[in-house]
């Protein structure tokens, strides 16, 4: 029996990374970055345990991707996130050069699309990969944070 | 005696910063977070010695200020820095809400001013403050990386 390396199996990885964000009542979102269909970084959002907005969930697995490969352009490799990359962690998406972004839920307050091309133009782009399951985490987040 | 804390002083600081990285063979960026007239962060481009394309100037001294007030916000206080951020850390100077974004020399292919309003609504910017210096580092790195 062989696994299928697919988008859908990439997400869900990122979905367990978000979950574990939700049980350290973290903002619930979750990536990984993949390479030759292998997990070379995982990250969730941790911008409260470490006081630290830079601490999203792509930049923790960018960084930990570069320090796995020893180089800091991840060419070829693809990041999956569960929600739309920030404007930030679309620039540290430029900057590793990653050959892919794909993520689960649309972000239409904070998502980087508002603004444009922010991604590196060797870059795919695709969303909407297991959207429904990713904007739920966030949906029974903040519906907890509101009680 | 005292000191007289205006941008320029703080920049020198952020200069004493390239000039450190320009030392280890980085590109020759500087950042200073300033609250209150103290410095309460600081960094250099790392890039190359870290493998990571997230260690930029800016990233580390927001890191940097953020753990020493305790608070991921930094609402109050100003970054200066050497070269005109990219859109990576003028998303990071967004999510910590800091009060103004100083820097010196422009980047008119990397900077994030081409990509429109990243900033924070509540964050000033203010570009040019020791410009020709701050540019002489970069041109005497890249100078120096040609031969």
């Amino acid at each position: 029996m062989t696994t299928d390396f697919s988008d859908t199996y990439f997400m869900r990885q990122a979905l367990l990374e978000a979950q574990q964000a939700l049980a350290e009542e973290e903002i619930p979102i979750g990536a990984v970055v993949v390479l030759d269909n292998k997990i070379i970084g995982r990250g969730h959002n941790q911008t409260e345990r470490l006081r630290d907005v830079t601490a999203h969930a792509e930049m923790l697995a960018l960084t930990a991707a570069a320090n796995h490969v020893g180089n800091k352009y991840l060419a070829g490799a693809t990041l999956y996130v569960t929600v739309e990359p920030c404007v930030m962690c679309a620039g540290a998406s430029y900057w590793a050069q990653v050959a892919r972004v794909v993520f689960g839920a649309e972000e239409l307050k904070v998502g980087f699309r508002r603004f444009g091309h922010l991604l590196h133009p060797r870059t795919k782009l695709l969303g909407g990969v297991l959207a429904d399951e990713c904007v739920a985490l966030m949906r029974d987040f903040f519906a907890l944070k509101r009680k």
